[in-house]
């Protein structure tokens, strides 16, 4: 397969010679190929890798998929903004997570639906309370980064009960925030995958 | 293999009986299937299934994930719950989604953490008004059947950009509800996928 993967259209003939065999102890394993429609035969012209794809490249997809090639953009807001303003910017942005930076754009911390909504009912001053008092902080906040397996990452939101991640990059002056990896992600990943495969 | 699968151990001879051929015939295909590890040779035993798994058989395990076997239990109100026992509910059972229900116990609307989180800054009287005011309500609420593929759920999630659905079953009196499905078991499925075939 690999032969007529990067050499194909190839005749029987030279796929033999190749393998250093006879051109009559390859023909049934060159039918059964054909057969199962991993290779395509066409006269006078030779074999064709067909593209269908076997066992191990659907896992082998599932192995490559990177967050990077899933990640939303994150939405991020300063450490010192309201946690009314926060509310606010989460409806705006249509997200449910907001990432907290400092001043110098470096995660400080995490701020759920979850924790707005609570503290919606707690009876805070929302308009007084910075959201740096109320959200999850750094060190306690798992990220990952583009080049990270998007199946272990799906694992550590299902380990760790998280609904979205921060995706992160080294910086000087600490972690910059370059994307935003959640459920959502995972779900249009799963669905991407039975689309690749024709399901 | 369906001949090994289901009637293994079994010997070349067996199978070339089963098959109207002669033991010649089959012993290329045999060598191929059993080099490929699709099957496990024994001498004077026979022909086993190796259970190793084939392209197609990981595409079909995806097919054959069905909503009943990733779904959670459901959290259901009573459509003339305050928003703010509402509120409570979903984090005393820590979910995103709360099912409305009528009198009958029916499917009458669906309310999410974003809903929830609008009114709490919307300055409505939380402990007066009933859910039933706020929520998204019925037809326009996607369910699900308990025997429906995951993938094609997973697709209308996206779509339609749902977090959760209800898994219901045609009563006497509407519709109901007999599970949840969210992004988490979509994710969680994604997971289980990944790890099925130790990736």
């Amino acid at each position: 397969m690999e032969i007529v993967k990067y050499n194909g259209p190839i005749t029987g003939e030279q796929i033999a010679e190749r393998l250093d065999l006879a051109r009559a102890t390859i023909r049934p394993d060159l039918a059964i190929l054909t057969m199962a429609g991993f290779l395509d035969a066409r006269p006078r012209v030779g074999y064709f890798y067909s593209g269908k794809k076997i066992a191990q490249s659907m896992a082998d997809g599932m192995v490559d998929m990177k967050v990077g090639d899933f990640q939303s953009i994150p939405v991020v807001v300063n450490e010192n903004m309201s946690v009314y303003d926060a509310i606010c910017q989460m409806f705006l942005e249509d997200v449910g997570t907001l990432f907290v930076v400092d001043d110098h754009h470096c995660l400080a911390g995490v701020l759920s639906r979850k924790d707005l909504l609570r503290s919606s009912i707690g009876g805070v001053d929302m308009d007084k309370i910075p959201v740096n008092v109320i959200m999850t902080r750094m060190p306690n906040i798992t990220h990952c980064s583009k080049h990270d397996s998007l199946l272990q990452v799906a694992k550590k939101m299902i380990d760790n009960q998280i609904d979205a991640l921060p995706v992160t990059e080294q910086g000087e002056k600490g972690l910059e925030v370059i994307g935003r990896i959640t459920k959502t992600n995972i779900t249009g990943a799963f669905v991407a995958l039975g689309e690749e495969y024709d399901l």
